[in-house]
């Protein structure tokens, strides 16, 4: 399973991303993937084909009206069916023994 | 303010990082710093220096007994005092008109 | 075009990823994409499903024996044809009037 | 020594980047540190404390008339005082044994 997070902006529109944050979100949250927003992106979970799809349908959404676009991603790849997405963050509590800002 | 997300992690130390992470996120509780703890990294909110300093201390924390290490970082700086941790998601869900994962 | 930076490699492999950084960047070389290879990563020029197609390949090339793989890419679009790989660069030179280390 | 490859931009200005992106260059390369541009980046090389001291003195720079900045860097250390700069890519060559783009 891929966790994949990802973060895609237009640059040259203004300060303020919100709108085309929220067209991309709007793709996300349609496509019936896993996934969680953060204040700094949003992380996906699946199959590689199946997020790296999600990624292509946000790029393709912005694309016929941004002249300029950035994108940054990261994978963390692991073999097997489990899901890490609250699971990471568990490990890493039970290691310290106390509870962690989430 | 500045929101910064971070991970480190030791290259050649076998597949599972948990220990490692650990003794990160030990630095990050006890600094006093706004975070939040990601399935993908954390997210520090503070002035520049005062975010840096704490990434600064999470690598000389490692750094004794790790060989290799890989660390990957991402900065949002917007100037004034407000903190963004929970209203850049606000500002997504309020232009979408429902609740996203958060 | 898509100017696309990414670097791929295992986690729990011991420090030196020199190995499946080469079998990637046989992947790479083969697919007969515009790429650069820096001291950091691995450039590529192309569309989007072009060079997204490249970073697949070096991803399924890994898979069938790494248990942990850890991805970052970023990403340049800029509607048109023009290559940028070398012209980005060449601007900062030319707004600065003089070379710069490259 | 530590391998950090940033970028960083300012939101909000427009499309072309340029200027902002000069006005960085231009402190890096007065600074005296090991530099390479790429076109998706700089790659500075020494020890920590050093390449983020140049990494907090572009952030400074453009502070005063940027009201949002983003950036992304990433790390690679390895303990030693041995310049990776150019050899992490003749590795790589030699261990396919023949030459690549760079």
């Amino acid at each position: 399973m891929v966790l994949l997070e990802f973060a895609m902006a237009p640059h040259g529109q203004g300060e303020s991303l919100g709108a085309h944050v929220a067209r991309i979100l709007d793709v996300i949250d349609k496509s019936g993937i896993t996934y969680q927003l953060t204040p700094m992106g949003t992380i996906l979970e699946g199959e590689w084909d199946a997020v790296m799809a999600v990624v292509t349908a946000c790029f393709k959404t912005l694309q016929p009206d941004c002249a300029r676009i950035g994108m940054n991603l990261k994978v963390d790849y692991r073999a097997g069916p489990q899901s890490r997405m609250r699971s990471k963050i568990d490990k890493v509590e039970a290691q310290l023994g106390r509870r962690l800002a989430t």
